[in-house]
């Protein structure tokens, strides 16, 4: 099994504003994509949908101010399936501190490699909507390659 | 041992420009940091400085056109020592894909999930050179946490 890793930290910004950027429709909507649906408690099912695919995460455990966990329990991306997404934050000085893992893949295929860079980028959009509330979520994200 | 991992593709451009970016000096000071030094044959030794650290590369295999591979022999930071640094290119359509591997970081740390960052940033100043003749080596770069 093998994991992405990424760290980022917004400047000026509250534990709870990323917190909240990242555990309501409204938040995801800002940075990641702009087509998000679903329930977003404990066990609720989240829908994010993207031009060429979409992932569905069940919500598996929040903890205010501190961590998230989502599971990947459906989409259009097989690899996903099974996978789990961790958000750790806390606040460091004037910082909050996301660090994020991906964990789970079964193999370090091609497609893993897209998404690294792509959450990558995406973790910068969410540190732009906390700093300047302007986040870059589809269909504005950048394309980093050939796939998007 | 775990690794990162990251793709991008750069349009309209060809692979030869590519590893021409990987391995001048002229190249790598465009896109990483302004800062390079070193002999890029193989066997040579590159170093990198950045405002608060450095790293010195050996160059171990160079394919033209298709593969580069650097040894990480010094520098500031201890946990690169000994880790490895693939580039893999090739020819997609009208796209260079190139495929990065960071191999064989002894544990996840922080600084690793910082590192997996700041390279995925660090290839899109790489594919911003390559498409538009303008990178953001550093200290250009944007910071993207507390770090840098």
């Amino acid at each position: 099994m093998v994991d992405i890793l990424h760290r980022i930290a917004a400047k000026g910004v509250e534990v709870g504003e990323t917190y909240d950027a990242l555990t309501t429709l409204e938040g995801l909507s800002r940075w990641w994509t702009e087509n998000t649906t679903g329930t977003t408690d404990v066990g609720g099912r989240i829908a994010f949908k993207f031009e060429n695919g979409d992932f569905e995460m069940e919500v598996a455990e929040l903890e205010p101010g501190a961590r998230v966990l989502w599971e990947v329990v459906g989409g259009s991306a097989p690899e996903w399936i099974g996978t789990k997404i961790h958000w750790d934050l806390r606040q460091e000085d004037d910082y909050t501190v996301v660090l994020f893992k991906h964990e789970g893949w079964a193999e370090p295929v091609e497609f893993m490699h897209h998404c690294s860079t792509k959450w990558g980028s995406f973790l910068v959009s969410l540190k732009q909507l906390l700093e300047t509330g302007t986040g870059a979520p589809w269909p504005h994200d950048p394309h980093i390659d050939n796939w998007g």
